[in-house]
């Protein structure tokens, strides 16, 4: 699937409405150089950031503090060759502040494996992308 | 979610069949020096690598022909907080071989979405990792 008649461009947001229905997204990021891709969950905190919860000891807070990411979700119907994805791009940083990482406790994301010493990591969403595939390849196969 | 107790490690033939399974994956690459990823549908070529189709005049085939990139497929059921996810990493080159890319427009991918002036882009699966992520969320949560 590529830029092409059969998608249409999503305005920021529809991306964000349609990111919150999505219980799991992808931070993309670089590792050694290389292309690394990790399956999280998250939450969006306004419309402003995304939040992920992670272990403060992770190779991914490592990698990822201070510099820019893409965080993508997507959600695809394999019937009907239809479907969305979203990507957020911007910096991720450690959220330090304890006034934030006890909101974030709250109101943050859950993740459904148990995590050591969590902290949370804020990507700003500096940049938000998506587009919605209307199912032409379904009429032309 | 993240390396912890909750997930199992996948061994390269459990992977290459999870991702068989899949009909969407991730491209994960570099664009202008930021982390980029698109959502593509795909094929195994055997074990040794993952194909693409796409436009020869897309900004994917600039971007990734010739360099490492990494290729993600999942699969998560949010009911019981569980699921897997599978990453390719190797080098992706287009198919420049005539006999290949007539070998590849019988038994390689089919886009959703219509593509003018298809290529196949192979990436080699030199680093093949995986996790399944087997509910201990659920059962904590």
């Amino acid at each position: 699937m590529h830029e092409n008649d059969g998608f249409r461009r999503l305005d920021r947001q529809e991306c964000l409405r349609l990111l919150a229905t999505a219980p799991v997204g992808r931070v993309v990021y670089t590792r050694q150089a290389l292309p690394a891709v990790l399956p999280v969950n998250f939450s969006l905190d306004g419309d402003s950031s995304v939040v992920l919860r992670t272990s403060a000891g992770s190779d991914l807070v490592r990698a990822v503090d201070g510099v820019v990411v893409a965080f993508e979700a997507d959600d695809f119907a394999p019937a009907h060759h239809s479907g969305w994805s979203v990507i957020v791009t911007g910096r991720a940083t450690v959220v330090t502040d304890p006034a934030e990482q006890q909101r974030l406790s709250r109101t943050g994301p859950r993740s459904w494996a148990p995590i050591a010493d969590p902290v949370f990591v804020r990507i700003e969403s500096e940049l938000v992308t998506g587009r919605e595939l209307v199912g032409a390849g379904a009429r032309t196969a």
